[in-house]
């Protein structure tokens, strides 16, 4: 199967190769808006040809959006206009906007909503990584609101790269998210911001720094051009899930201040709970 | 060298295990007051022979207190009382408590204050680790206080280890801990505690999970007859970084109501700073 692939960055780009790779595409075409990227995606073979937009959308029978999540919602309607037959999918972290403007769209039941779920912190074309989402989930939304044999060949797609499809509606998808991802996110932002500011009076403030430290910033490495249309997206979800954040924080800086540790500790235990997930 | 350990678990347990493997050690005894840990221990490997702690001070040459912090504070003059040549040490995560403690004592020169950064969210003698400190740093405080001797051999085991020394007073190592440590937990039970609380509403919401969320709210599977006492012994530094943490979560929240989007993006920039520590 001919595949375009719009934004040949770090999910475009471990897309493409993937796909080359377990041979679900016969040819990857590609499109970045950003200056050099498609040409540099073609160099480390993530990509077969880097093409414009308006060739590529011609030439590819599935259409693989993978640009910011803002920049998807617009251009969505125009990369619409120009199909016939091609499916169109996106990959972004955000799925009620783009689900319900491509539900308004006479062409609109050649489009899937789907969100492999599954990246770095890391953006551009040299952080993809070949075969990174096997064994991850896609989700996949609100099918019912598109053709049939669009959705049977996205979900082949995912199930040949390795992928769990999961079926969601949009709305819903957009809560998860927030709280499974979108808030680690802000919070190891936070952190970061933090941190920064007391290394100004305490130098050598990193030098203690060990591996549970890195693992709850790292994500403050995370491209801004990505995440702020993401929390932009899903604001309302964002909010009630930082609300929720700032409600626990605040609520430990109390038990603190009053020293009431046995009520801290039963905080902890019941926090703890977690192990029930992340084993 | 003779090696006695009080608290057979994690930091303890790890200690013995790879003092043992790497020769610096010829004999290791270990106390655990939680029942059956220290014949778990010696089951496991991690000492040679469990005895109860008036004996194991005796026939130590140096006693390695891996406890609670809170615990370790109050068992230190007792300790000390019974040393005559031996060498104390403590490992735990805060040091101005233990130290000023040890450093008011007639026998405190015996002591020495350190802190291996290293650790895992498990806890008690399975979760021991051999040879899981190599690479990592100790921090050992106000060597002047400390006999020099007892300064030495605690230094070389460390280095035996293939630990790296920093030292550091006790009051900066505990402003230090609460940055890139304490707070790193207290925002990740917090995490813990917002999605588990909106699991109660939406069942599946786990499902969507992925590394960015798991490195995030590992931390929350800490054990908190650990982690209360940290929190209680660096109590005036931990209100600190969490009034700095609930400003940045508060002010991202505020420009998320008022979607001030560039605002925000130039937040995440100033975050990603942090790829200079982190790579």
């Amino acid at each position: 199967m001919k595949i375009g692939i719009i934004g040949t960055g770090l999910i475009g780009g471990s897309l493409g190769i993937s796909l080359k790779n377990c041979g679900f595409a016969t040819q990857v075409f590609g499109f970045d808006a950003t200056e050099g990227y498609a040409e540099k995606a073609k160099e480390l073979g993530l990509i077969d040809e880097a093409m414009p937009l308006d060739r590529l959308i011609l030439q590819s029978e599935l259409i693989i959006i993978a640009i910011p999540v803002d920049a998807t919602v617009r251009i969505i309607p125009g990369i619409l206009n120009n199909v016939t037959n091609q499916i169109v999918i996106d990959v972004g972290s955000t799925k009620e906007a783009i689900h319900s403007i491509a539900k308004s769209h006479k062409n609109g039941k050649r489009f899937v909503a789907t969100h492999p779920i599954w990246g770095t912190e890391y953006s551009g074309p040299t952080a993809a990584v070949a075969g990174g989402m096997k064994g991850r989930i896609t989700v996949i939304c609100n099918t019912e609101d598109s053709d049939n044999d669009a959705v049977e060949v996205v979900e082949k797609m995912y199930t040949t790269l390795g992928m769990r499809i999961v079926h969601q509606d949009a709305q819903s998808h957009d809560i998860h998210a927030a709280y499974v991802s979108h808030i680690s996110h802000l919070t190891s932002f936070a952190l970061a911001l933090a941190v920064l500011d007391k290394e100004k009076e305490e130098e050598q403030i990193f030098r203690l720094a060990g591996a549970g430290f890195e693992s709850t910033v790292r994500l403050a490495k995370s491209n801004p051009d990505t995440w702020t249309p993401i929390i932009k997206e899903n604001r309302s979800n964002v909010l009630d899930v930082l609300n929720d954040q700032i409600f626990y924080l605040r609520q430990m800086k109390k038990l603190i201040e009053m020293e009431q540790y046995d009520t801290l500790h039963k905080l902890m235990e019941q926090a703890n709970e977690i192990r029930r997930i992340i084993k």
